[in-house]
């Protein structure tokens, strides 16, 4: 395909999902595989990834968490220990039957997460308070049979890390899920400059399994919500379920208080949708594959002045390197300089630096900023000691541009009618009385669901549902939005 | 189970496979699962690999290779492309026959590899001779429903890279094949201190579906091989049979030439049966998870001198990880010191360093080597500047520990009864007709094998086949030994 000329893309303001499906192919971050609902990541989206996994890794470890790896397939009665899950879970689970030839005596499921065969183990890494608190994490793939799938989005196969830890008391695991929700916010802030509001799923809309889901939720460009982290607090019931039990300090037997927390490559989605224009993607440079990107510009029938540019761009990317920028020499033949603009645009890289022959006798480069569309005259000196900040620089006016366009787009609804004209234009604050019937008619009306109760934001005291007129469920107004 | 003391391993020259079999879970490796051959890598098993995947992806990319990630599922019907392949990978499939609570028109399989599937997306990604080379690699996870399972050595879901590369001639997917090997080869003695041998697999040891395949292969301490990482060369079996086509530099229709090459889990098992002795593991410097642990020494009843030592130790484990030494301080309570120098020991630290208030006092630490067992009084001020440069030489004599190790045990013989007398005590050079019955009927008689041919070593010229008489198949001879 190389070399073709890529058609634009559908405007977001005319059909902001045309646009998505688009650019995840145009970009070269997926391709379509033979197994429906399956996506092949490309190596550009797949060192998106790379970089998130490099960094929450980091946070995780910092943390006090290990890494370890527990098998893919479980069998199948295991969903059936804890009701609610597998309530939750049975319906989505693709099965093994069959197995080196034969028939399995039991069926075997692709897990669609891990709490089960992790607790059947932890019941027996778990005898002593001594052996507490257990806090691992896992970088897996996980398949859940999803009817409609989408890149990134939801997708039958998804990688992701699913953390699992085990306490001695519920204010520990309470502590550790609200310190991972912590982290995945401070992740998404720092690294891909996505602002996110924290808080708590309601009833409905926790985890199965779960006495208390926390989750972070970012504003796309079309307003909708994405869930792009979530962090449970199970309570006693797995350790109920698999026997995770220990001799507490006064020798009595206890059970166990079980946490779980999971961040996944539906985050790139948060990613494109966030921070992509009209014009194709804009990466936050810390998880950017490229952060520069360098088109030499060769001067037609002049193979020295060519050689001389092409030297000098090496030069330049080696300085660059040097001081921890990951960038990339753009020196394929057969396309011109304005195609390659496009490319690199396209894909979100967020400086581009032009340098063709006048530049190089001017002893200055063009320096181009995804963001603004601006472009400097830099002198090729000054690069390698400019381009670190600028990329600083970069990555707080893109969490501030997002800041601000969710900000433009949070609202507050007195009134179901309000509520309903609103949430046509974005988030909604709004009392709620908790009841999930209500929950699930508005929902119904307004295709709106409760994204969160917010760990900071307005509150509700004094105020009544604005759909049953009843008293507000929670202590603050909860966050009405359709969602992803 | 934490302060159980545990029972010492059975020696390796009484029962070596038991003695394996003990170490994997007494050193905290991994766990027995629910699911028959699967097992759970704990988070010392991990942290090795972990290690493993750090540097060896390093060398990857070096190499010019990119990471992506194929899906895990594979349509039964695209195994029985490839001919030879289909023989050699169907009875191993692991197969989902339902998924979403319903019958699935086409059965999908785990991948045992992923070939196939990456055949059917790089004939969409190839169309000109510019689009080659593809070089890619994923980490993933494969399942091979094996009958008699090991952890790491054989298990019916492992952890593995898969490389698989694309080129537009013969010439030059060759020089990939070569080329992935020698990063394996470089890598097994840079990074894990194991000596190894290269060489091409005889023709009924090939990669199923491979025109040639070239391995790398181990001496573990009971002298038998394992075959540690492979490289193939596909020719254009795969090509042909998935329709990777381009037009080439004359606008001709050519089939591209492939190439996949794989590294697994199964090196961990090299590393423990390389290095290990009766007190447990050994591991390499470059790779173990701590490099250096400090047991902090407490004395009873007085805890301003244990409060004194325990700073002490703090602090120079955070003068360690300063110059990029992975430490640890072992402040476990409840356990004696013995019993941990015991723990470290059967865990394969490469160096334990002991700090008691007497230590303290004299302004020194006890400095224990795992390899050869003895202990160094150093000054607690060069603690920091010494060990990195210890470790080195650790590195080094483990090395040459193993490399002297193998050598005294690789044999040549002239005759067959010679073959036989010699396979028992070792390896054995031998000049081999290049007969696959031949090749089976000696490994009835003496249960060992081709390894391979190797790319150095004694030259067959003017020699006969020790078991046809018949003139040499290769150009040298060949290794047989018994294997893993």
């Amino acid at each position: 395909m190389r070399g073709m000329s890529k058609k634009g893309l559908t405007p977001q303001g005319e059909d902001f999902s045309a646009w998505y499906n688009e650019l995840v192919y145009e970009a070269d971050l997926v391709d379509l595989s033979p197994v429906r609902g399956s996506f092949v990541i490309r190596p550009y989206g797949y060192a998106l990834w790379e970089n998130i996994q490099r960094d929450l890794d980091a946070m995780f470890k910092a943390t006090g968490h290990e890494n370890l790896y527990f098998p893919l397939l479980i069998p199948m009665s295991f969903f059936e220990r804890e009701a609610d899950h597998v309530e939750g879970f049975s319906p989505e689970l693709a099965v093994v039957t069959h197995a080196g030839g034969k028939e399995l005596e039991e069926p075997l499921a692709i897990r669609p997460t891990s709490e089960t065969i992790i607790g059947e183990l932890y019941s027996k890494w778990v005898q002593s308070y001594r052996d507490l608190p257990l806090l691992y994490n896992q970088w897996a793939n996980v398949m859940r049979w999803e009817l409609r799938t989408r890149p990134f989005l939801r997708t039958t196969e998804f990688l992701w890390q699913e953390g699992h830890t085990a306490h001695a008391t519920a204010e520990e695991a309470l502590e550790e899920t609200r310190r991972m929700l912590d982290v995945y916010a401070t992740f998404a802030r720092d690294y891909a400059a996505i602002p996110v509001v924290e808080g708590e799923k309601t009833e409905g809309e926790r985890f199965a399994g779960a006495k208390q889901t926390l989750t972070i939720e970012a504003m796309m460009r079309d307003r909708k919500a994405l869930q792009s982290g979530t962090s449970h607090y199970m309570g006693e019931n797995f350790s109920r379920a698999f026997d995770i039990t220990f001799n507490d300090v006064n020798n009595e037997q206890a059970y166990a208080h079980t946490t779980s927390w999971g961040f996944s490559t539906r985050f790139i989605g948060a990613i494109i949708m966030t921070h992509g224009d009209d014009a194709g993607l804009i990466l936050p440079p810390k998880l950017a594959p490229h952060q520069v990107v360098i088109v030499p510009i060769s001067r037609r029938n002049d193979d020295e002045a060519t050689a001389r540019v092409t030297a000098e761009a090496q030069r330049l990317a080696t300085s660059l390197a040097e001081v921890g920028v990951r960038v990339k020499v753009d020196e394929r033949e057969g396309m011109s300089p304005g195609w390659k603009f496009n490319e690199w645009e396209r894909k979100g890289v967020p400086l581009r630096i032009e340098l063709g022959p006048k530049d190089l006798e001017a002893g200055t480069v063009l320096l181009a900023d995804r963001l603004s569309g601006e472009k400097d005259t830099v002198a090729i000196d000054q690069v390698a000691s400019r381009v670190p900040g600028l990329l600083e620089a970069f990555h707080e006016r893109l969490f501030e541009r997002a800041r601000v366009f969710r900000d433009e787009h949070i609202f507050e609804a007195e009134t179901y009618e309000e509520l309903k004209e609103k949430v046509e234009h974005g988030w909604v604050y709004a009392t709620h009385c908790g009841d999930p019937e209500s929950e699930a008619r508005i929902q119904e009306e307004t295709k709106a669901t409760v994204r969160c109760i917010p760990l900071e934001g307005p509150s509700a005291e004094g105020t009544v549902c604005v759909h049953t007129g009843k008293p507000s469920g929670y202590a603050r107004k909860v966050i009405f939005a359709k969602a992803y």
